[in-house]
């Protein structure tokens, strides 16, 4: 095995980038930003083998890309643009080179993709491959909060749901098929939703990035905005072919839609009449109290036995 | 044990705190800093279990607060001043809720001794425990760097070196005695440079951090810088009774000065006049060339052997 300087060496070559924003990039202590008349966002996210992927559900390269790409997730939640990430490997002895490589090429895309710069990183032994990236946004007004919800509000949510946790059930059970396919690239390729986050500053009310799954991620809006709220699943903006999908795989389709994780896409509030038509689909409304409540669903399903809380109209 | 959520809010509660500078803190999908007129310093560093520390060598309060001061460190090579940090855990699931708290109070220690902010973090279950910290710091002028020694600059060290690393043979040894103790205290508690690091801004002509060990840490700056160094070994500040210790440990002392890592002492270059003698111990000069010569040890001993090239006056 390569010893750390040399890989950081590698990586450096292949990461480096010309920027007026970076005063001192990858290769010393530590890196150096220029002063910014603009507010910091920082988040950390975490990606670790056994706990959020597992090697045969894609190449290094995809799970470096979507570990960073899921950390910027909550940039785009916030309202904020990707301006630089460090990124921490724990990394065991049977990564060779070329495995390597390949997470350094992942990286890389990620970055590319954001626009942003990795700027540094720290490589350790672990026995566990664990990607930790800290992203650095930067944010000219306001964020957008999980609190600023009020009564009466609409509820929207971005692209759509559950695809990401069909493909994760498919990748468990080896069930690659044609018509598994577009749900596994949903949950190896995840988009932060950066350019959206962005619009939804001084429109949204409250805003929080699907992460935990639907109705958690409700949850938090609500006892931030001390609210509550109740969506209506028959308006969820499902893949096509969800139904047929959780039905081959023997997964509760709403269960996958209303608390599956890892979609990444934005959940946000807004007053009724505000047009956000193209930036999202319409899933309920803020309501007094502070209960999530989910109508639409068959009668057969019990989203407390999926770790919720749960109103059937 | 606790779900990620209520050990959330339990940490929430310890380590949150009112200041100007954090527009948003732990709770939302990001914490936002306040703009400011300084650059912005980034640095992270990973504590692993089994490659950076084991549970019996001292208490998960002493386990993450040595962390997230490890990690201040390379702020502190830098010339820069604390701000806020977020901390990323990977916790196994044998870790309790009375552990999980020492986890937090280490981390209050940190922070608070660093006058900084613990503006967020991550929790994720993990095999082995793992604390990744991102710290952000301030610095109103130029950083210090690696690059910048000139020939025939002085070479100085904060502090003591090698003490850290008979510690960490001690704690492996199971040989706590009471003329082992300052060694482990060294390595059980370091303390970041960063008032030495201020101070030296401007009057450094460059400077690195010592984690990876003294010779080792010296080579980078040479490389940085285009220059080599000769250091006498009989300068070197040791901690009383180190080399009693080693024979009792049965481990060389002036590998463990030269190589031992973990000291997070400064080293630094200064031009030859300048008065810093308050600051660090003088022990080589920067020359020609790039290689690191050490003068001063006795025949027997081989740096190479120890990972680095060599000369013996």
């Amino acid at each position: 095995m390569a010893d750390e300087f040399e890989r950081i060496a590698r990586l450096s070559k292949v990461l480096a980038r010309a920027s007026d924003d970076v005063l001192v990039g990858i290769g010393d202590d530590a890196a150096v930003l220029r002063a910014s008349t603009d507010a910091t966002v920082i988040t950390v996210d975490a990606s670790v083998e056994g706990t959020h992927f597992r090697r045969d559900f894609g190449s290094f390269r995809m799970i470096a890309r979507r570990a960073i790409i899921a950390a910027a997730s909550d940039l785009a939640a916030m309202g904020a643009a990707p301006r630089a990430a460090v990124v921490a490997m724990n990394v065991p002895s049977d990564i060779d080179e070329e495995d390597f490589d390949q997470l350094i090429a992942g990286s890389r895309d990620a970055v590319d993709e954001l626009a942003g710069h990795l700027i540094g990183g720290n490589l350790a032994q672990g026995r566990e491959l664990s990607i930790t990236t800290t992203w650095l946004g930067s944010l000219s007004g306001p964020p957008l909060l999980r609190a600023g919800a009020r009564v009466g509000d609409e509820i929207y949510v971005t692209g759509h749901v559950g695809a990401a946790a069909l493909g994760l059930h498919a990748l468990m059970q080896k069930s690659t098929s044609g018509a598994a396919s577009p749900f596994i690239e949903r949950w190896r390729t995840p988009h932060a939703r950066v350019a959206e986050g962005q619009r939804l500053r001084g429109i949204a009310t409250s805003c929080i990035d699907i992460s935990d799954g639907l109705v958690q991620d409700l949850k938090h809006v609500c006892d931030a905005s001390g609210v509550g709220a109740e969506i209506d699943a028959r308006l969820l903006p499902l893949l096509r072919q969800h139904t047929a999908l959780a039905a081959h795989l023997g997964v509760d389709p709403w269960s996958a839609a209303l608390a599956g994780g890892e979609d990444y896409e934005l959940l946000f509030t807004a007053p009724p009449g505000v047009v956000i038509a193209d930036l999202g689909t319409r899933i309920g409304r803020v309501t007094p109290g502070s209960n999530v409540r989910v109508a639409g669903t068959p009668s057969s399903f019990k989203l407390e036995e999926h770790g919720y809380v749960h109103f059937r109209a």
